[in-house]
């Protein structure tokens, strides 16, 4: 099995200033094509220490993958090191990331200037990966047949761009064995609870098969399944036996889905299917369900649209929510999360609403309705129902919580719904 | 100055499936305390492996700080690494930890599982932080007086919570060498184009300032200064010299806030600190904006609320579009957004509107209108100014780049009203 690593360089990544999203994406490319990623290192902008840590891990691991320090501005110096670590000589200039260059500052009708002309100068031992998306093109060097190493762009979209044609040459070189994954999505249970559910299936597992739980906010707690090498068939019957089992274990209640799949593009497939439409009026998830919602391509099939009803004003002048009701019972109650949802529905006039209304934090909660509490609401072709749940974290990953909650809820109310 | 290294464990990593956003964290605040963080590494749930790579830190470190791989499940293998690498003979149970256990499950009204009970055994040579939000334990251990390796839970709303009581037991350790940063917010401008014209400046800046530049969909450009250590009065006072050069080389069109400051963040000060308030009309966007201006504590005191009007009878139904507007235009046009505007500060009764209408993809663009086209409107105190812009990135980076662009553009136009 081809071993991997990934170097992520930059300061702003060790003083906490980002967070490293490209080694996961790198990661995940590399595992679909059966190279196994090692270990994932960041280091600073320091030309010593990226050569020894560049030179160690080309000792250690087939493939090296570098991301970062290539953008025109003097703190990016990862050019200098491979410069270094390759022996080059001299740099001389790529005339196709050149001409590139000149296309994207044509395009914007602009001069390409003397900084932007340097980007596609490349140490004269390296070959060339053009990048199409921006000035600073993909950079790869073979010390010997069994050994390569690329540095790329760390702007998330120009390196994403360019995996492909990295993904090309590692594949060109050796003889890749296959990685399975295959996972299982879950919501609603906590990760001990679920543990102990699955514990004697768990140990009965066959040896080849890697579980691990990986809980998540937005997503809930997905299962993985991973098995290193072996014929396809043979695994990929091995691992259908096991979601079998699981599926006995688990409700549909809980198990939501598989691989990529989200609790927002379930539904979205779900109400598809049954041609209906959605609309929501969030108080205290701020447009977060919406926001989800349309984050998947195609949502203008399902979504109608959504209200941000944020004030007790907003709420009745917008939503027609029964001044009363607030009155009596406040904007964070049963009722007020099922008058939401009705006279969203009818706003809209779509088959389905979700609602929500509750205190994300940190201020505004008392005694009564702590932090953390959420009414949501749910329209379903003339029925409204409600639910409610406390949660206890900070503003932002309550607001999460809370849009996963609602998105859950409406996602179980149209499993029953369709049996019934 | 104290050397640290953050290690993260746990295949998850490795495989892509999820982004490591503990480094960042811990990263940020070790550093705030003056630990330079010299390496993050994420290894997978090998216990060989992990117990080589940590002792491998803990003989180039002074503290190494260890998440993840601490949950109930058979793929938590953290402790038994501990304990090998501490040469510990036993577990022991943590009487605090098991006290916090019970209380958790209490307050679920479920009763404590085999499993559970068993998150509150630690080796016995390593000293115990209680984790009061989870139930597994943070452990340390001190090899040497100028050693330290700690081990949290992988669950970022965990380990945030055990982060104090690790650098207070670092602190009180060392003595801390001061690193100094400060960081300028910019908007609109390229990367290239923005280190073009501050190439003279960055030239003569004094050696012991180093400057990087991040940009971001969502923040855009941000300029850091860092020194590391000295006098805490001449470094500040060397930065705010080259801070003011900046801010004469850039205007406050570009220059929009410092250190963790947003766009949303710095517009929620300004319309509070104006006693204005504010509505938004997503369409593109569909609730992005108005979530991100609820993500701040506070928010209910300017924005009164919002609406994703997904489609073209939406449009027309709630925010009361004109008809023949987007018969004439099309609902992607300056005078749907000019029209979106208007009708939604009237609509939520606000002083200002943001409207956004645009193409993001991957279908429905057009020649005309291609993907990545996107009109701003803002309405601002009974006057309506449209904006349009283009850009080019796949469905998410152009919802998060549109929403920044409606939020700079409202921020732009705030400052020249306070202006005029």
């Amino acid at each position: 099995m081809i071993e991997a690593s990934i170097c992520t360089i930059g300061d702003e990544i060790l003083i906490g200033q980002i967070v490293d999203t490209n080694s996961a994406f790198i990661a995940s490319q590399l595992n679909l094509s059966g190279v196994k990623v090692s270990s994932i290192l960041s280091i600073g902008d320091n030309l010593d220490e990226i050569i020894s840590k560049l030179s160690d891990l080309l000792s250690r691991y087939s493939v090296v993958i570098v991301t970062g320090g290539l953008g025109p501005t003097k703190d990016d110096i990862t050019k200098k090191a491979l410069a270094a670590l390759t022996n080059s000589t001299s740099f001389i200039e790529s005339r196709e990331q050149y001409a590139i260059i000149e296309k994207i500052f044509y395009n914007r009708g602009m001069e390409v200037t003397q900084l932007n002309r340097e980007q596609a100068l490349v140490p004269n031992n390296c070959k060339v990966i053009p990048n199409y998306k921006g000035t600073a093109p993909g950079m790869y060097y073979s010390p010997s047949a069994d050994k390569l190493l690329f540095s790329l762009p760390g702007v998330p979209y120009e390196m994403e761009a360019l995996l492909p044609s990295v993904m090309e040459i590692i594949r060109s070189r050796s003889k890749l064995e296959k990685i399975f994954h295959h996972t299982i999505c879950t919501y609603g249970v906590p990760e001990s609870i679920l543990a102990q559910r699955l514990s004697d299936w768990e140990d009965n597992l066959p040896k080849e098969i890697k579980l691990a739980y990986l809980p998540n906010p937005s997503t809930g707690i997905k299962l993985r399944f991973s098995v290193y090498g072996g014929d396809e068939n043979y695994v990929r019957e091995l691992i259908n036996k096991e979601i079998e089992l699981l599926n006995k274990l688990l409700s549909s209640d809980i198990i939501y889905g598989q691989e990529r799949d989200t609790l927002e593009s379930v539904l979205n497939r779900v109400i598809a299917e049954s041609k209906l439409t959605l609309s929501v009026a969030e108080s205290c998830t701020g447009g977060r369900i919406a926001s989800r919602i349309v984050s998947l391509p195609g949502a203008s099939n399902i979504f109608r649209g959504g209200v941000v009803v944020y004030s007790n004003q907003s709420k009745i002048d917008i939503l027609n929510v029964d001044k009363d009701i607030i009155e009596q019972y406040g904007a964070v109650s049963k009722e007020c999360a099922c008058d939401m949802a009705k006279k969203c529905a009818s706003l809209f006039n779509t088959d389905i609403a979700i609602a929500t209304t509750g205190i994300a934090g940190p201020d505004g909660g008392s005694e009564e309705k702590p932090v953390g509490t959420l009414w949501i609401g749910i329209y379903l072709k003339g029925e409204t129902k409600c639910f409610t749940t406390k949660l206890s974290g900070d503003r932002e990953r309550n607001i999460t919580r809370f849009s996963s909650e609602a998105l859950n809820r409406l996602r179980i109310e149209l499993i029953s719904h369709k049996q019934a």
